[in-house]
């Protein structure tokens, strides 16, 4: 069979994405990756690497879009803050609730944090910056500024990164919605 | 070599357990099982079944260990109620932190959950235990009983549990000691 010289590196990826996703990253082989992109193993690894640095790469466009993700839904004036935040965090409850597969980020961590200082610099890059867009939308919606607030705002973000964490994991071990989207509006309600 | 005819069956978990620990469900073969128990193939089939059965097993007695701990933890007079609380969820943070290979139910949830009904009935049952127990210790340590103060602590549980959770994934994920502290901290003055 011929192998095609040229490729969509995007769809390539979206394709290496997908099968770490489903599979992890151990119980991937390389042969997975070649089905699943339809690629030559010579083309592959000329392309994108050794497998560990494929994984990286997923992970790392995984983190940078569910950045991007969070700062469109929560950027905006002040008014707005606190309708933004609580249908941001309706729209992740939603995805947790409908997702089969879970948050690739997740399994990473569960997988593969601790062992690998690279994964480990990114992770926590990603909760560090994710904290801080949590932060800025909860300071915006502070009714009167006074002092404290910014420290204030800084708690309760990272208390919030964590409770979505956990919905992410109760989520994915099968418990119900309505507790899910529950947790969530008593963690809102902790906000005011 | 001789294979032995009888073995300590607690010592064989243990080894069971702490193998699919390391390595996740996926990634140990049975050969790994095998090396770790130094039990025979059909020994190892004998006396546990197949593999998804050693893991089922290995995860069931890991949440009845972490229930039992809570519990002891928890229980007591409701004077001391808050002060129990406050030291289990330390207790915990710290477990987090100085853990290397994290938790085994996290592990397990992001490999397996979805995938298969039988360990999503368990999971979502020791979540539904856990939040009770957590509950229970809530609900003492309210200092006047007033109408809704059970409902509020069962919410309140519920919040506890995806808290730590997250905890969880954070600390795995390379989260500094003093940031998992901090979340826990805010976590439990929102309970007053």
């Amino acid at each position: 069979m011929a192998r095609p010289r040229e490729f969509d590196e995007k769809e390539a990826l979206a394709a290496i994405r997908s099968t770490f996703w489903d599979r992890g990253y151990s119980a991937t082989s390389v042969d997975d990756l070649v089905r699943a992109t339809g690629l030559g193993k010579g083309s592959l690894y000329g392309a994108f690497g050794t497998k560990r640095e494929m994984f990286v790469r997923a992970l790392s466009e995984y983190c940078v879009a569910a950045l991007t993700f969070a700062e469109a839904r929560l950027h905006g004036d002040d008014a707005g803050a606190l309708g933004r935040l609580h249908a941001y965090v309706g729209v992740m409850v939603k995805g947790i609730v409908n997702s089969k597969r879970g948050c690739l980020l997740a399994k990473a961590i569960a997988e593969l944090a601790g062992d690998d200082p690279e994964i480990d610099r990114m992770v926590s890059g990603f909760y560090r910056r994710y904290e801080d867009v949590l932060a800025g939308v909860i300071r915006q919606s502070k009714p009167s500024r006074k002092a404290g607030d910014d420290d204030e705002a800084q708690r309760q973000a990272s208390l919030l990164v964590a409770v979505l964490r956990g919905l992410e994991s109760m989520g994915k071990g099968g418990v119900p919605a309505a507790t899910l989207h529950g947790i969530a509006e008593t963690a809102l309600a902790a906000l005011r």
